[in-house]
């Protein structure tokens, strides 16, 4: 059964076509610069496999149709294709942001489900128009196959109320439904599960921390499993120093902020997703660009450096608390997985709280699954490797499963 | 030598004349509701002592020199005034909220202090031109006699860099001096000296975790003696949820909250300072009320206090990982003096911290400062009553001495 996982953007499209027994990839790509005069399509075949075969197309595409029908082409491509023709698929998975409280779990697209993405596009005005677009578009090309949206603040829906409500007057949640997400959920759900299997653990019985350090940065605390609490909140822009944005800061600065810059609204809001976190301290947004930097002697990319693990180190304490037992912290997703440095920093002077890495196993290259902490760490360290694309597929196929499609 | 500690609002006064020898308090009071047509205030003698004598006025005050006026009128009263005349008082210390990066230490008013609390006005609107105000009547009223100012957030100015700054664009520091300052500062270092006496420790070995928990909340990390992060932030409103204010929020909602309300960047200041926190969950802001409805069944004030124990209990932890370790969780304030049951909620389930808290001590009232924990907690619990006029006439002392004016 091939399940094909698409992740629209506003102009790009990610894409992953796999063959789930296995699990194996058949093809992959990224749809980039949709509307604009010069957009590309890399894709890739049989990604990381011995005979990968890769193409870079430059052409302009006006919509995500455009794009996403020149996807279809290169999958069934008489030469180098994967498959013969679209209906080969089984079902589409689609990332969508947001569901709001009415909707988080993996569901069938039907016309409530997308009335439903639509109704929540003021809680991510960014990413749900274009997954709904997504969507729409994929309906088409595959007609008649199940499209499936998967949901990014599902696994944070366990939250209780103490962890998800914001001390504000309560009709901002009850009329406007302000209130803590979490997003990075496919992410944080995979890994749990994952490092349930690394323990011999059952999930229901795990307490994990989980650290997903990427361009966006966030953690979950995951008690018996299930997520407890996490470091993003309504949006993406709350918790952890990121690339370009700011985490949390004392709210009364979006203010001061604004004066400063004679902004408005929208724009102090831009100012704090795309101007900030390391880039709006160093100017450098890409962490393997910070650590050149320090080398060089760059004082604020180390205070970059400082600041994001400062605020790291406080939330691993944090969710160790609200825990009460951790038996691992996990490590993901860009800089969880590559960077040695960021984590042995962040666990560093932590042996009171049971975190003892174990030097020469952080250091190793890896792209697998793999314990980091010595081997008397009461709490146990691991790297494992995100797997969106693959979660979405799993989830999918449950919900094929669930509504007796196959 | 006797101390006149004077702490200046917009339209109140709160006032102790302190007799250093001892220390005793020899009179206190409260003037309110300067400039308005009715105002009032609240004098004692002797407080809390057997002999203790009050009286209440009821009378208009067009400014603070009024008001102040009528304070030396009490002092020095004939019957049952503590002094002669104003000239018997040593000096006067002013709790002043904001100095910025430039002032926090304490200070002998002169013209440059002036100047700097007024240069400060933009980081401390609502509290600098008050705290000003009082310094000006008094230095007309106690002429000759020395004025000091003691800085609200001069015991976390030890803070590191990755502590105090966000990650917002950095010339909004080096512009604005937007970082985070933290407030309660005279209360946390207060707290933190006594917690070093009943521990038996110098203070510079001192690690604990100060939590200040009143109208107004925050916790402080104290390393070595010394601030090594705290839970307010550029003003006030960050970090635990308070009796009016949110404390931390994604920042992101600021504008969505102006949005729904049609604010402005004013009104959505106001709107989470008074009318968030308690407030804004159940509709009470004082926590003997929320106690109080919360045995009637009420849901949502309920709901108020466990955010409220959430929030504490992941800093307690953030701060016990920055800090490698803790010697004691310290509560101080009205709540944290004076509510058993927000101490036990915090401290329950925290074994794995290393807190274990005795019931019977948690539950027996006092004014002392006292252990709660158990014999055998490996980190100490204690409540310690704040006294934040008797620090500022210590401070103001120091600063007497060390001007070599005494």
């Amino acid at each position: 059964m091939k399940i094909l996982v698409i992740n629209c953007g506003s102009s790009s499209v990610k894409y992953q076509l796999i063959q789930m027994d296995g699990p194996e990839v058949l093809a992959s790509g990224l749809v980039e610069r949709i509307g604009e005069p010069e957009g590309a399509i890399t894709h890739k075949k049989h990604p990381g496999q011995p005979d990968e075969w890769e193409i870079e197309l430059t052409l302009r595409m006006d919509t995500h149709t455009a794009g996403l029908t020149k996807v279809v082409e290169l999958l069934c491509d008489p030469k180098e294709g994967v498959i013969s023709k679209a209906s080969d698929i089984a079902a589409v998975g689609h990332r969508v942001l947001h569901g709001g409280e009415q909707l988080y779990k993996p569901s069938l697209v039907n016309e409530e489900v997308i009335k439903i993405i639509e109704d929540n596009i003021p809680l991510g005005p960014l990413h749900n128009p274009p997954n709904l677009q997504g969507i729409l578009v994929a309906q088409k090309l595959f007609e008649g196959i199940p499209q499936v949206a998967i949901f990014d603040t599902a696994f944070h829906q366990t939250m209780p109320p103490e962890a998800f409500m914001y001390a504000l007057p309560y009709d901002l949640y009850t009329d406007r439904k302000v209130r803590k997400y979490g997003f990075h959920g496919t992410s944080h759900k995979y890994v749990a599960a994952q490092t349930a299997k690394q323990l011999g653990k059952p999930l229901d019985e795990l307490n994990a921390i989980t650290v997903h350090l990427g361009n966006g940065s966030s953690m979950a605390a995951v008690k018996n499993g299930k997520c407890f609490d996490t470091t993003m909140g309504l949006t993406p822009l709350a918790g952890l120093v990121m690339g370009t944005r700011c985490g949390d800061v004392d709210p009364a600065i979006v203010s001061v902020a604004a004066e400063h810059y004679n902004l408005d609204f929208a724009q102090v809001d831009d100012l704090m997703n795309r101007q900030s976190g390391f880039k709006g301290v160093c100017g450098l947004n890409d962490m393997r660009d910070i650590h050149a930097a320090i080398a060089k002697g760059d004082k604020r990319a180390k205070l970059a450096l400082n600041m994001f693990v400062h605020r790291i180190k406080l939330y691993l304490g944090g969710y160790y608390a609200l825990l009460g037992r951790v038996d691992a912290v996990v490590f993901t997703a860009g800089i969880g997985e590559n960077d040695s440095i960021s984590r042995r920093l962040i666990c560093s002077e932590m042996e009171h709280f049971g975190l003892e890495i174990d030097q020469e196993r952080n250091d190793a290259r890896s792209r697998e699954a793999r314990f980091i902490s010595k081997d008397g760490s009461k709490t146990a360290i691991l790297v494992i490797p995100t797997n969106e694309e693959l979660e979405i597929a799993n989830q999918t196929v449950e919900v094929l499963h669930a509504e007796s499609l196959i």
